[in-house]
């Protein structure tokens, strides 16, 4: 039963897709503005849904936090729709030709970037994703099936109602805008199955989720999120700006995947940097968690365990740890890192660009604090989600991401002796 | 037992690749002439092994075509040897900067070519790929970790051995190109799900070994291979133009995957086409089975079924279909094409146009055969399989789609507000 929905959303999403693939960006430009339109008309029937999500999950007793990922407003609609309005205004990566030469047999052969085809989005409790990934896709040619999580499930459902009907009006196919219109379990393993119909998983939320993905799709996952990531003062860093990239980086925000979890410090500038670390990291509500030797420098902090060097916190705590050299700082940062975000704070010329080129991460910053790992921040106008993956894409995803390509061929007559 | 040999090699892969990513072209260009010579000079082990692979492989009574393909000779070590000096030629991709830009904050965003770190290689009967596939990775910075069928268990860890040993006295770590030494079916199943230690996977073989890859791998998987294609001959063809691409698309190897399975034949052309097709495949030993309105053109023709639209044959044998038009082409092929290669044959200028952008594949031609469909033809200089998924490769892979990529960005201080 369920099976069967779920391949007759696959059918209608491939035939979308089909269409999508030809579809003009004028054409994906009116509907996007059109979507943008509906949500902000349409605002109060979407807050109605949301608002029983909001009581269900109060009665469940969900957390503060996930309540406030949870609840719409007025003006988070609006900023929705500012989303697909700005989506709109970006250019379209779709016919690029990336390259084109002649071969000696007078062949043309070019490559040409083409939608991925049918994406699947598998994401948790914030229902801001439903419009986000659908303007994304359609942007990019692509056809989507959403799969939200059963928190939000009132307000997804109402998003992409409204969205999937303004595409329509706009002449996109119905099938372009899908959400899995159950939150029973079997539909997503399900859809992660589905080879014949999906090109391309792309799970956003926390660590469980993205695992439980990798390890039951068969189809082609694109890993995002976890960061671990580290920063490093070197022994040549100018300990000013050494301190203010750390704070941005552990404080600024949190609670994301870029923001830093561990700071490496070299011994040679531990006895000057690590007090004032202390105090700033103090004023800020920061718990440090120091090494054997930060705490014979600082004796009241708190000791860090083994634990703490693979811990993603999310949260203010910092695990410091002194270090003998750039060796030891890469060393650890490639055995305890997640592939996300690294950052050297140095004015050595040498020890920069060794870091680059031995830290293996999808960003690798030099004096820069790694919160600047995001689609918007890089200049890609747009994110999808950051990729921890070295297949396809790696780092923030804009709408490049969300293509392929093929190659095309002009002959004259050729054949192959 | 095996569960703890894997991740051994797995800890040895993930060490080698680390320092294979810093290897300069110039030390790993060295490692592959040396490992040329070495095949060469110690040809006779080689063979030693191969006889008797060949020997068990006589008497479990493999088939001839089956034997050839693990059959080694002097002269077929020397094209491996061959092989592996051509990729040392070859410009190496890693390092190249693929695109860099300052940001209006004064940060430079880059993004650089890197090694994709280990990859996986499952295979099936021919020993060949165990040299072209090492020399590739290690081209491309990448350590190996090599799967190779049963069959040529013997051969393949002779060669191996003797990579290893040549790279190692190159400098290169011994974890750089590894050999799964068991052929218990329980090794490939953990390699497939070692996402701690392997990058990627890619399955080099027939349909059913893809598939199970595609089925139980939780490492990001390339698929490569199955190729369903077609050749489309317009009412505008060059009817001269037609007959050759076709006899050279079916008959120049029937037995790879860009071979053509399906004819499409407009209706307007088939009385003049249809007759003089028979009578070249005729002549070419091809047996052709056509649709209902080819028999009643050519009656003497075998009536296709509905599973010969489906099937790669591999063989001489080639579906015939004629169609209305265009878009009852494009229809067939996007119903039963794999998204490998396609073609027309036209000399309409929109209807080319037309069938560049909706046909869904990986290849699609004008006017040429699709056997040109490869690496070496695309002017790639290698290739390591041919993708037929949207993901990261499509096509064609040569040595780039051996790399990813990662941002490096250079800051002078620069933090998020």
């Amino acid at each position: 039963m369920i099976q069967a929905r779920m391949e007759q959303m696959g059918r209608k999403a491939k035939e979308a897709a089909r269409l999508l693939m030809l579809a003009s960006t004028e054409q994906k430009n009116r509907a996007l503005q059109q979507m943008a339109g509906a949500l902000v008309a349409e605002a109060e029937a979407i807050l109605e849904a949301n608002r029983s999500d909001m009581e269900e999950g109060r009665r469940k007793g969900l957390t503060s936090t996930l309540l406030d990922r949870l609840m719409l407003s007025k003006k988070r609609i609006e900023e929705m729709a500012e989303g697909l309005m700005a989506v709109a205004a970006l250019p379209d990566p779709v016919g690029e030709v990336v390259e084109m030469y002649r071969r000696p047999n007078g062949l043309e052969v070019g490559r040409v970037r083409v939608p991925l085809g049918v994406v699947g989005i598998i994401y948790e409790a914030r229902p801001n994703v439903t419009a986000d990934a659908a303007g994304l896709c359609l942007k990019t040619g692509n056809a989507i099936i959403l799969r939200g999580g059963s928190e939000a499930f009132n307000s997804n459902r109402a998003i992409a109602g409204v969205l999937a009907r303004a595409a329509a009006e706009a002449g996109i196919h119905e099938g372009a805008i899908q959400l899995v219109d159950t939150t029973d379990r079997e539909a997503a393993n399900i859809l992660m199955r589905m080879n014949q119909y999906v090109d391309v998983l792309i799970p956003r939320g926390g660590a469980g989720l993205i695992q439980t993905v990798v390890n039951n799709a068969t189809v082609p996952v694109i890993e995002t999120g976890v960061g671990n990531c580290h920063t490093y003062v070197d022994e040549d860093a100018d300990l000013d700006m050494a301190l203010e990239i750390t704070v941005n980086a552990k404080c600024q925000r949190p609670s994301v995947c870029n923001a830093m979890e561990s700071l490496l410090v070299h011994e040679a500038v531990a006895a000057e940097f690590l007090p004032r670390l202390s105090r700033v990291m103090g004023d800020q509500g920061v718990e440090i968690r120091g090494c054997e030797r930060y705490r014979e420098i600082v004796p009241d902090v708190k000791a860090a365990v083994e634990a703490d060097w693979e811990t993603e916190f999310l949260d203010l705590i910092l695990a410091v740890k002194v270090v003998k050299d750039l060796d030891a700082a890469m060393e650890h940062i490639n055995r305890y890192g997640s592939g996300h975000s690294e950052a050297i704070v140095t004015s050595n010329y040498e020890r920069a660009r060794r870091f680059l080129s031995g830290v293996d991460a999808a960003a690798v910053f030099v004096n820069a604090s790694t919160r600047f790992t995001d689609g918007f921040q890089f200049g890609l106008g747009a994110e999808i989600g950051i990729s921890t993956q070295k297949l396809h894409a790696r780092g923030p995803m804009g709408l490049k991401e969300l293509t392929s390509t093929k190659y095309i061929i002009y002959g004259s007559g050729q054949v192959r002796r």
